[in-house]
C-alpha cells in the first residue's frame, strides 16, 4: 500500500485546490450574469473585472502551488506540506474574497499566499538537497530529523 | 514493471490533452494573422477575440484536469479515469470548435466538459476515501468491487 | 530509495520552472507600478502590455511542459528529459527578456521553446510505446537502448 498512503494528504489539498479554482471560475461566470458582459468580453463593471482578473492571477498560480507542494511533500514531509497546502488554498480565499470588493483588498491574501509558496519552495529545496546527499554521499538528514521525533 | 503500467493510460491522455492545448495555442496564432491582430493585442476582430477566450478557458481548467485525472486513476480505477479524460478532450474539441463559431456554440462542449470533470471528481473522492479506510481502518472497497469482475 | 532518485532530476526542473514563473508574474507587479498601472486594469503603456502578455503566454504552456517533462522522464531517460527542460527554461528566458523589449524579440525565444517541447513530445511517445510495447508483447526496447551505453 506504502506509494498510495504516501501521497494521499497531496492528493486531498490539490483536489480541495482545483475545487477551489473550478468555484472562481464559476464566480466569474455569475459575475458576468449579473453585470450582463457576454462572453467573449472581459471588461465592462469595475467589480466583474475584479473578478476575473483574482480568478486569472489564482490560475495561474495553480500549476506553481502544485509544483511546489508535491516537491516539498514527496522529497520532505508530507504533512507539513500538506498543512501548507491548506494555508495557501485559505489565503486564496481570502485573496479572492478580498478582491472583488476592491483592489485593495487583494492584499493581505496575497502575501500570505507568497509566504507559503516561499515556505514550500524552501522545503522542497531542503528535501531535494536530501535526496542528492542520499544518491551521492550516503547521507540522509530527513531521516534523521524523522527519528527525532 | 508495475509502476509504470499502473499510470501508462493516465500519461497517455495527458499528453493527448497537453497536444490539444498546444494545438489551440497554434489556432489562436493563426487567428492572430488572419484577422492581422499584431501581439500583444488580444482584442480587435470577433472572432480572433472569441478563438483567443476559448484557448484562454481551456487553459485555465487544464491544470483542474490534470490534477482530478492522476487522482481518480491513481486512487480509483486508472482505465476508468482514462476514459473520462477522453471525454474531457472530447467536449473540449466540441467546446473549442464551437466557441471560435459563436458564443453560444460554446455551451453543449462546455457543459460536457463540466460533466466529466465532475465525474472524475467523485471518483477521486471514492478513492482517496478508500485509501484512507485501508489506511485507518484496514478497510479496502476498491480491491472488493475489482474482485467482482 | 529507488522512486525518489528516479523523479528527483525532474523535480529540480520543475521547481526551477515554477521559480522563473513565480518570478516573472513579480516582473509584471514591477512593471504596473514602473508604468502606474492599477489592478485589475492590463491595458495601458506598450512595455507593460508586452511584459503581461509575456508572462500570460509562459503560464498558459506551464502545465503543457510540465506533462511532456514528466512523461519523458519517467517513460523514457530522465537525464535527457532534465536537459531539455533546462533548455525550455533558457529559451522561456530570451522570450520573456526579447518580448518585454519589442514583439518581435520574443520570436527567437519562442521558436526555442518549441523545440523543446516538441523533442520532449518525441521522447514522451517513444517511452509510452516501450512501455506499452513491454505489457503487452513483453518487449523492452528503452532498457536496450540503456545498455548500449
Amino acid at each position: 500500500m506504502g506509494a498510495e498512503s504516501d501521497i494521499v494528504l497531496l492528493a486531498i489539498v490539490s483536489l480541495l485546490s482545483a475545487c477551489q479554482h473550478g468555484y472562481y471560475a464559476r464566480l466569474v461566470g455569475r459575475s458576468r450574469m449579473k453585470h450582463k458582459i457576454m462572453p467573449p468580453a472581459v471588461t465592462g463593471h469595475p467589480e466583474f473585472e475584479r473578478t476575473f482578473r483574482a480568478q486569472q492571477n489564482c490560475m495561474e498560480f495553480f500549476p506553481i502551488f502544485l509544483v511546489v507542494l508535491w516537491t516539498a511533500g514527496f522529497f520532505f514531509f508530507q504533512e507539513v506540506a500538506a498543512a501548507l497546502g491548506l494555508l495557501y488554498i485559505f489565503a486564496r480565499h481570502l485573496y479572492f474574497k478580498g478582491y472583488v470588493t476592491s483592489a485593495q483588498g487583494r492584499i493581505a491574501g496575497f502575501y500570505l499566499s507568497l509566504i507559503s509558496l516561499f515556505l514550500l519552495n524552501v522545503l522542497s529545496a531542503l528535501g531535494i538537497t536530501n535526496t542528492l546527499l542520499k544518491k551521492y554521499l550516503d547521507v540522509n538528514i530527513v531521516k534523521q530529523v524523522h527519528h527525532m521525533f
